[in-house]
């Protein structure tokens, strides 16, 4: 027995919100003091760091839930799976459905829940649970799922990271220009095709690191105190990424028993153009290698960061050709990759 | 290779709140109209139904995951462990960190992490996430961590239900009197004893029944609208649980291939006396039983409901000789049982 991937799906938000479209915003940095720069400075100085020109927001009356659900309904139909027998709905989130205009998160009853309700599943042996985990969520659902289909306690689970990350933005932090909403969904079957999941890689650094992604206060010094956006310290998380990611992908590759030559794709959470590009380069380093022309596909520059969406998100756009010059072919190596809040880490080496 | 829990911890909050705590609430109906009793004859009714005389909720200062961690220190030195050696910090929730006089649950890092933080681990490979599965939430990461043991994937696991539902009652609401605070934790291992897990089960019903408990609005229609607050439909809630529990638990105690004669106590979700009693006996009367004396070891008359705390808190109370009359020997077969938001049902057979 094999685990497979065999659908995806993703949903792809409809506003579009383009750098420009800050250019009346008031950044500020974390001490309430204003930046140098003028604000067309501050936002050119961003694109150049992290790629990004544009990402993506749900529309008003849209929740995380919403997207979950049309994510899952793309790859159930890719899997050409009867959604009656999935054992398991698994849901990556980390702010659950933010209804727009308020400021709490609303996850009871689970996204997962939600998402099983709106597909009308009936069977009530299809277990439906969410799992917070920061951005590497998604990936570590796929290692669960494998776990449960290892165990003998399931062969079908729905998997999906779900993300409305502007929901939860400060307007006055830099930052925010990062984030963007998304849904990726796969099915992870039990399988007698050969290949699937050939190892996996999974870590919580917490001893030091546990709040370089957080839940803090506006940066402007004025904004209500009790009302919290997410937070991140770039720098750190930069530096802690780059020593510990190469080491872990390093780690999952050797499990593998792959070389790296066989790597046909990385797709690595889309956190940060800059900081992807630093990690791969890291990474092929421990093999005295330079990094293959096109072996990351990027979504990051029209997408921005989905958190838990964007590794299932760009999977899905690869293995439907919608990004251009990207494919995979049955029997690729592939990888996943993924660093975020918590601070977890973790990988996957999968055979296509 | 059997799991067993080999140790357990728990926290009873400080604060005691009794019901004529609650004589100066202004209780609402749903739909905003009085009660047409006296608050003194609610609070009556009220105890008549529930069994709940009095409940206990944190400090102002303290959250959910200081509650967690004082928890998992307990079971960690119940169970001798070296905490470096756990391979999974696995924390059940659902509202997270809800800071005194915020309405925001904070879940970045995960409760999880921040537990781990706390305990000053050090190891990166002890992963942390939480799950949010309704009230039965800490029986379902127990089914996970013997997933994970099963799968080869971990030997130890720190399995945690915390939980502050005083920072999220709406005042106004009568079901507030219902829930409270508390953390209950324990530890999952692989172990060359005999016993442990035998059987478990587990289910969600979304089709009709996701909403029975949900995010709302105060029952006081003049409150701020944009601030939701823990709601339930206690009546199709109570119907739902008659009909669906027993069922479970027979499922589960066939899989254990154990006699229902063999049951020597059911540890199971303290939501309401009268429903707790109702679902035994419907569970008995499925063997034309009548339910055993004393089967059923009750804390909700001084505790209340801390949703996923419950049944790690009187396990760990039993165990450890805290409940009158209550004791749990070597060789017992005994019961988990649960259900909540989600909906959600599970269930475990366990050879202690």
């Amino acid at each position: 027995m094999t685990i497979k991937i065999t659908g995806t799906g993703s949903y792809i938000p409809k506003v579009l919100k383009k750098n420009t479209d800050f250019l009346q915003h008031s950044f500020k940095n974390i001490d309430g003091s204003d930046f140098p720069n003028s604000i067309e400075k501050t936002i050119e100085k961003f694109k150049d760091i992290t790629g990004i020109e544009e990402r993506r927001y749900i529309d008003d009356n849209l929740n995380t839930s919403d997207i979950a659900f049309k994510a899952a309904e793309n790859a159930i139909k890719n899997a050409n799976l009867n959604p009656e027998e999935l054992d398991y709905i698994i849901v990556a989130t980390n702010y659950g459905d933010v209804k727009k205009g308020t400021n709490q998160s609303d996850m009871v009853p689970s996204i997962a829940s939600r998402v099983k309700h709106k597909l009308r599943i009936k069977n009530p042996k299809c277990v439906c649970y969410d799992i917070l985990f920061g951005c590497p969520g998604w990936i570590e659902s796929v290692i669960q799922a494998q776990a449960f289909i290892k165990a003998g306690m399931a062969r079908k689970c729905l998997v999906i990271g779900s993300e409305a990350l502007s929901r939860v933005v400060d307007v006055h932090d830099r930052d925010s220009m990062i984030f963007s909403d998304g849904a990726g969904a796969s099915i992870v079957e039990a399988s007698e095709d050969d290949g699937g999941i050939l190892a996996f890689e999974s870590a919580t650094h917490a001893y030091s690191e546990f709040d370089y992604i957080y839940f803090g206060k506006s940066n402007e010094a004025d904004s209500d105190d009790s009302t919290r956006y997410i937070k991140m310290n770039g720098r750190k998380i930069y530096e802690f990424a780059l020593i510990n990611v190469p080491k872990a992908m390093k780690a999952c590759l050797e499990k593998s028993n792959c070389d790296i030559k066989d790597l046909k794709k990385i797709f690595i959470h889309q956190a940060n153009e800059k900081m992807d590009q630093a990690i791969l380069k890291r990474f092929y380093k421990q093999y005295n290698t330079e990094v293959p022309e096109g072996i990351m596909p990027m979504s990051i520059k029209e997408l921005g960061n989905s958190s838990v969406a964007t590794v299932p998100t760009l999977l899905d756009m690869v293995i439907h050709k919608k990004l251009e010059g990207q494919n995979i072919e049955k029997g690729d190596i592939i990888m996943f990759a993924s660093v975020g809040a918590g601070m977890n880490i973790n990988a996957i080496i999968y055979k296509y």
